[in-house]
Parts: C-alpha cells; structure tokens; sequence
C-alpha cells in the first residue's frame, strides 16, 4: 500500500538529494541490479521525493525489493526488440524493475524522434514504473510533447457496475518549458478520482469520513465511510469519462503491446505470486517538425503568462500550471534537502540494515 | 447556444439518414460550398444525429449559417501546408468550417500512417469541428490509433479562481473494433463535467436545480442554481486533472499549431465578429507497426468480453464500452431513420425556406 503523501505533516528527517540518490543507488546494488540499471532507479525515485510525490519516492523501495526476492522482478532483464520500424518499436521489458524498462523505452522513443520527428514505443511484460511524468519530462526536456501511460490492476468499475475491471491507469504528458517560464508543463494524473493512498492516510490520521465521491463500496454504491472505501471501488474522475480513458489506456498500454489488461494484471502490492505482466505505451514528438521551436517558446510563455495572470480578484490564491507546484518543491529541496517522515525513515532503516549498509553516512 | 442533446424527449420528426444527409448537403451547396466539401459537412453532421450526438448534428448548422453570412467562415477554403515531413504536418486551416478542415487534416494524418507508420496532423486558422469521434474513427476504421484534439473559447478556470481561462477542450481517441464485436472503441469527450449544453436543458425543462459539480457561479462557488451555472463556470473533471488536461490540449492545439489559444479563441455563438481561430491536433498511429492486426483484433475481441461480463450481480444494468451505446443508436436509425426534435426541425424549415429548398422532398 502506498502509505505517503505531500499532504503528510510528520517529516522529521532531512536528507541532501544527492545523498538520498546515492543511498537508493547502494540498496539496489546490493539488491543486485547492474550499476547502469541501479542508477537509473536511484535517479528515478529521488526525482519523485524530491518533487514531492512521495507515494512513487523510496516509499515503493519495500515492495520492490520484495519481489525482487520472490524473483517477480527480473535484475538482469534482458529488453528485446519484437518489432521495430523508424518510428515505433515493441519491446518486451523481460520482467526488469519498471523504471529501467521505462528509461530505455523512452530513450528510444526520444532517439527515434530526434531522427524521424516522431518515436512510439510499446512496452509488454512490465512492473510498475512510479511516476510517469518522469519519463515524459525526458521527451520534453530534449523540446519534445513526451506521453507516457500505463495499465494498472483492476481497481474501478464500468458505471453501473461493481466489478472491478479496469485500473486507475495512469498518464502523463509533458511539453517544453520557455524562456521566461523555466518549468516544463506537465500533467501526471490517474483516471480516477484520488489514489487509493489518499483513503489510506484518512484513516491513518484518525478520519472516519471521505467525501462521497471517492469511492464506492463493495455494494457499489456512494460511501463516505473510509473503512468501506478501502475495500470498495475507486470512481472515475467525470463517471464515463473516467471510466472510459481508463479503457483507452488498457488498450493502448496492454491490448496493443501485448502485455497484460484488465483483471490479467496482478497487483504490485496485493499479488506476491504472480508478475505484474503490465505494459506501457510512450510517445516523443519533436515540436520543431510541427513549429519552430523558438517560436514555440515564445508562444508558451505567453499562454503561461496568461494562466499565472487568471489570479481571482476575490481571494489570493496562486494559479498553477501542471507540474509548476513540482517543480517550485523541487528547486527548493534541491538546496534545502528532503525531509522525509518517520515512516519512510523507517522503512529506509529497516532495508539498510537487512542489507548491511550504514544508515548515517548518508543523513 | 447548443439546444439539443440525447436525453430531449419531444422526437417528432422521422426522417431517413441518407435523406437528412441529402438535404444537408443541399443546404452547404446553397451557401456556398464546392459540392466536394459539401459532401464532408453533410457526411460528418448526419453521422452525429446517426449516432444520437445531436448537438453537434444538424443543430449546428444554423450558426454555421450566420458565421458564413457574417464572412466569419471561407466557404471557399484553399488548405495550406506549412510545415512538412514523412511522419508530420501542420496545415493552414483558412477558416474554411471545422468539419471540411478536419476531414483532410485526418485524411493527412492517415495517408502518412499508412506510408510511414504514424501521421501527426496539427492545424491553425480552423473553426468548431464538431464531433471529435468522427476524425478519431475515421483512423480507427483504417485499423490505426485515432486520437483528435481541438481547444475551444474559455468556460472554465484554474483551481482557486473565478476567472474563465481554458476551453472544455475535447478530444477523441479511437481504436478498431474485434472480429467479434463489431464496433470501434471510441471514446469523444470534453475536460469538463458536463456540457453547457445541459445546464441550458435543465432549465428548458423547468428544473431550477443542477447537480453541485456542474458548474460554479461567477464569483467561483459551488451552485445548485441552474440560472446561476449558466452565467457561471464550467466545472473540469476531476478537480486538477480536468484542468490539466484542458491546458495540455490548448498547447496541443493552439500554442504549438500557432492557432489561438486561452482567451484568443473566440466563442462559436458568442462572439459574431471575429473568426474562431481555434486549432486542432490529430494523430494516426498503425497498429500493425506495433503488433499484428490480426493478433490485435482477437485481444480486442477478448478485452471486451471481458468488460462486458463485469455486469453487477446486483443490479440488470448492462456494461459498455466507449462508444458502444452510440453504435447501436446509429444501427438502429440507419434502418428506422432519425428522430429530430421540434426544435431541430423547426430550424430546418426555417433554413430551407430562406435558401429555397423544399423541406418536404426529404420527410
């Protein structure tokens, strides 16, 4: 289960960005990953914490290492080609940690577009990959649209339904950042509602109740009751629409890849026999070949500067772009450390110790 | 305004689809169309009232109408190509109608898949295209990924503000239909709850009341007043994430394609003295680049089964898939004809007397 949040107030620990990189960086050598691979998780989930999406951050490290000891996931995968062509590729991931399948997949998208304008790359027999704005911020820090999905298992229900069926399949979608404006723009949400993790830390901070749009219970119907939402359903955002980008999605990131879809994908948290088998669907797009990218530049800024200036004159609440509030924590936690809570800290120290490495050299 | 949609009950008038086609036709002709492209807005209206979008059939062409009178549409449009590679366009849309745009920017977009495996179609100077599951299906029946954006005048705001700052900007994504099941996957929404378009029912049918997530009041709450919302504020899915992906499809189809984007769009029925200038961003992606079409269409067939299976135990309410419902609207009409409400009708009549065509020839 994811157990954090930004909304979480209990940070007690503080540590240097680049010291949390290299803390991850050991656990996932000694978890016996490739140096290459272990530096591309070590990059991965420090960029979430210290953008503050801490649910995607080290808090996924227990789980990982998990089933890497349950052999679900592969530390050596071995990424083959099944299908390949100028401008769009299928890969199969060989069961390797989601993030080191997600790297490579979308560094060949990104090769394809730097050569041909555009690069598509499917991915099946994958893990999850934590935050997928990561991977469309590498497509869009190179001037690129960057879109990364994935399918996930089920966890919502078509309307009218209480079968779980599809995932609250994730996606995200990064453009270029411009000159006056120096943060990329990009949305990284998921299909429904809220996560399940936000019911989770209601009821860990004592809450009985949820608003009624969260979730339904088992039954299917509305609940406000967080203990029923837990093992209820997850709502859609929109109902239909929701529901129906979730199905996009699956289709996209499963039926097309041949990975896993719908209740095929088993669950990273809630399945520890079986492997994940879920997909992913990346693309980058070069903007120069539709505009030119000073231009470009110029005319993102404008459109910034116009959100930013829809400030309500009746209260004083910033206007934020996509990522913008990220990308703020970031630059200040880039300096200023991470502060992680007593939870993750825990977890961290647990790990460290069953792997024989030193918890305080590194804080 | 947008007067009509499924839910109206007060259906009158019986016509044949291939004859609500004719007259439509006949209408564009009359108004100034090469018969060519007459046959595209004719094509892509009746085909929304075929599938029971009424909103965006027929009743459309009223303020067509004007805005071509008004010179706000180029009934004679010469497309222009700006940009151009292997996998990408952007085209110049001249302010000919949406739908004659936007046919041949797809009809490009798939002429590039087929070649080359992806075509990514961008369009500036374009006007209200109507239905987006139009041009996403035009891809999906080539067996290719369809997916269609188009940004629109601003009816909603960032999170914390009052001021209307984004379109509902919808998109499209489509996928091709199995073997056994027979219709594309095909999902057209827009990022905000609902359309104004409901609001504006509700209070034709008397209701003073609208759900409270529909909508905000100018001062940026929450209203249940129907009257209220109409003056006020659409409502994005999902908090955040509506808004986010209204923002992604503004820079999709407005920043990076040089159309207007945020409030440089000007409103369909609002604003009778500037052209839209709206843009659009369309894509087609070839399956078979990716996995075997035929491999595809039995995953597909097997996806759908098993979302439809998941009907509740409690309940007799049957499951669909994304454009499910609209498909077997359109088989059944294709058959027994069209059923158009007094309000639709009456504007044809008044259309057809002030053009000269004899409505009676087509009931």
């Amino acid at each position: 289960m994811e157990r954090m949040n930004m909304e979480d107030k209990e940070e007690i620990k503080n540590i240097k960005f680049d010291s949390l990189k290299k803390l991850i960086y050991d656990i996932f050598i000694k978890l016996n990953l490739l140096p290459s691979d272990a530096k591309i998780i070590a990059n991965i989930l420090s960029n979430a914490d210290l953008r503050g999406i801490h649910t995607h951050g080290v808090a996924k490290i227990p789980i990982y290492k998990k089933r890497i000891e349950l052999n679900l996931i592969n530390t050596k995968p071995q990424l083959k080609v099944l299908k390949n062509s100028s401008v769009t590729a299928l890969l199969d991931g060989d069961f390797g940690l989601g993030q080191v399948t997600g790297y490579k997949a979308m560094s060949l998208a990104i090769r394809k577009s730097e050569k041909n304008g555009v690069g598509i790359v499917g991915v099946r027999n994958g893990q999850h990959v934590g935050a997928l704005g990561y991977y469309a911020m590498m497509a869009s820090n190179k001037n690129m649209l960057g879109i990364a999905t994935t399918n996930a298992s089920p966890s919502m229900a078509a309307p009218g339904s209480n079968i779980k069926i599809v995932g609250v399949n994730p996606f995200a979608i990064a453009v270029p950042s411009g000159i006056e404006y120096k943060f990329p723009i990009v949305l990284d949400i998921a299909c429904s509602q809220v996560a399940k993790s936000k019911i989770i830390n209601s009821i860990r901070r004592g809450e009985k109740n949820i608003p009624d749009n969260w979730a339904l219970n088992s039954k299917g119907r509305h609940t406000k009751i967080a203990e029923e939402a837990i093992n209820g359903i997850l709502m859609p955002i929109g109902g239909h629409k929701g529901y129906g980008l979730a199905v996009i999605i699956d289709i996209l990131a499963g039926v097309i890849t041949g990975a896993a879809f719908g209740k095929g994908i088993s669950s990273n948290y809630g399945d520890l026999i079986n492997k994940q088998r879920n997909g992913l669907f990346f693309m980058a797009i070069k903007i120069d070949n539709l505009t030119n990218i000073a231009v470009y530049k110029k005319r993102i800024d404008r459109f910034i500067r116009e959100i930013k200036s829809s400030r309500s004159s009746l209260n004083d609440e910033e206007v934020f772009l996509p990522g913008e509030k990220e990308y703020r924590i970031a630059e200040e936690r880039y300096h200023g450390g991470i502060s992680l809570s007593n939870y993750l800290y825990k977890d961290l120290v647990l790990i460290s110790t069953e792997l024989g490495i030193e918890m305080q050299k590194y804080f």
